[in-house]
């Protein structure tokens, strides 16, 4: 039986959304437990009245972390909150996996302290899955926000981490792997991503070399290794850009008169079409890798189906192995 | 008599989007002498046959300096280039002003070898204006790539400088700048994010703190200043996204059938409308700020009204003797 620890507190929907996610969910993952940590009152109402509860469980918490909490501090101070003891669940081998849409801060530190990191890994690191002009494959990016400094060394486990990912969870083969650089040839960038593209080519990972920010959407890697500074900047500068085109869009089709609107009603099939080439929701949540567990970020604004599959990428990991995977990839390694 | 050397040979459209600038703008700016740097007889030719040459000089260069090219090594082996021919006019003082859509490197380095920076400017840096939400004002970015290893003290330079810019150039009455961060709070980033947060707040400038790249295309900040490694991929992750998205939508339209190629007809002005919101043809071209002349780099792909823009750009930044302020602002610098 493989047992998901799942924060039923954390997100705009919660925890109605959760809950839904876990009804949907169960039927097709037999094996799988759900411990929902929270308000176990509120938790429990959000099931249909005769729900029976199957492959269920309830840890009640009486704390949560919001989204505006200085995450170190929340996770010192906040001892009963669902986020945490979820996470001390999986620290204790009672849970196999974590998963959590509340404050991304606090969660990547219930990861890297409560967890704790794989021996060997040197700085575990956030990984979304982005979409792409190329289709639904998309790419994995690789720091976007876990580390405000880092070091070649730490990119070049990063690649290979998530390398395996793509193979095992995406099922890529063997994944075009790029480091996020400000040029083409091999000499580009601070002395830092220069070593990490030297590191990077000694690998024996398919290393395709440099990818510019222009390039990302285009797909040409199916993974990308970045630093976590310039990732997070990237990650948020990508959304940001994308929600206001949407949104100016929209704005634009409505407000231009009569005929632009009939037009974009008889364009909506078009549009759906668009949007749907860019809905990230069958790619679950980000995924913090490097630390002794499964942990999971689905968006904070993620709805029932997002987190429906995020629990079928946790059913995926937990198959796959990748923490034993991670363990076995870094034991020689002495920091 | 203000005069401009114009690289005559740089960008796609050479040299006719170029000589056709010249025609549309020197009606508007009688006091501007173009000097065109190029095969002379090419750039002659892409004249009307009876044109008067009027506010119109040429020197012509044997060499071309290709966007293949490796910067430094271009600009010290294309001696007759038309690029290293116009930057040393400026160098010279026979010309106040560069502008060439050639290789972006090439000129970075042109400006800052040959023209030369500015005493007590610690590095040159490249500012374009990017299109928010906000509408027509849009913002600038510095620095996008002139430096691939950024200092704290930099960016407080680049900050001042592009201050006065949008003070000066852009018309915007106490620019609100930002330093591009990841995360809201003070303490956010790395620690020479950090230490420039705290050097920002001590400066006369309103510094309204940290901007998330998801923040920028929505307006919140007139000036965002950013290390040159992340302002890069910043830079080109959202030129990517904006050009993947409308390429989307447009093949969405085109290939969902007959009712949504309708419904696309009859929302053109919608799209129209979108596209002109978008439209940073009116922002003339980036400029290489901290050099002791005006340097200005429309993108290479622009066409005549681009490159129009970026004339009279050019005209108001000597109108405003931007290289004489930043001279005053930073003669008490001892670097």
């Amino acid at each position: 039986m493989k047992r998901i620890a799942v924060d039923a507190m954390g997100g705009e929907h919660a925890p109605q959304a959760i809950v839904d996610a876990v009804i949907k969910t169960r039927k097709e993952l037999p094996n799988v437990t759900f411990i929902l940590f929270g308000d176990e009152q509120k938790v429990k109402g959000a099931f249909p009245k005769d729900d029976d509860f199957k492959q269920v469980e309830f840890v009640n918490t009486t704390e949560v972390i919001a989204d505006s909490d200085e995450p170190v501090k929340a996770i010192r101070r906040k001892k009963d909150s669902s986020m945490v003891v979820a996470a001390n669940y999986v620290k204790d081998k009672k849970a196999d996996a974590l998963v959590s849409l509340g404050n991304t801060g606090a969660l990547l530190s219930s990861g890297i302290f409560i967890i704790g990191r794989i021996k060997g890994v040197d700085r575990p690191a956030l990984m979304p899955t982005m979409p792409s002009q190329k289709g639904e494959q998309g790419f994995n990016i690789i720091d976007v926000g876990a580390n405000a400094q880092s070091k070649a060394s730490y990119l070049v486990q990063w690649a290979q981490m998530a390398n395996y990912y793509a193979e095992k969870i995406r099922n890529i083969k063997n994944p075009k792997v790029a480091l996020l650089n400000n040029g083409a040839e091999d000499d580009k960038g601070d002395p830092m991503h220069q070593e990490a593209y030297k590191l990077l080519s000694e690998t024996d990972l398919n290393f395709t070399g440099n990818i510019e920010g222009n390039e990302l959407m285009e797909g040409k890697a199916d993974v990308v290794v970045t630093d976590g500074f310039t990732g997070n900047a990237v990650l948020k500068a990508i959304e940001g850009t994308a929600t206001v085109i949407l949104h100016m869009l929209k704005d634009s089709l409505l407000n231009s008169g009569v005929i632009p609107k009939i037009g974009a009603g008889l364009a909506k099939p078009a549009l759906r079409n668009l949007a749907k080439r860019f809905d990230t929701k069958r790619y679950g949540g980000a995924v913090l890798l490097g630390v002794n567990g499964i942990v999971v970020k689905p968006h904070g604004r993620s709805d029932a189906t997002t987190i429906y599959y995020a629990f079928k990428q946790v059913d995926k990991m937990l198959d796959q192995n990748l923490v034993a995977k991670y363990t076995e990839l870094f034991k020689d390694n002495k920091k």
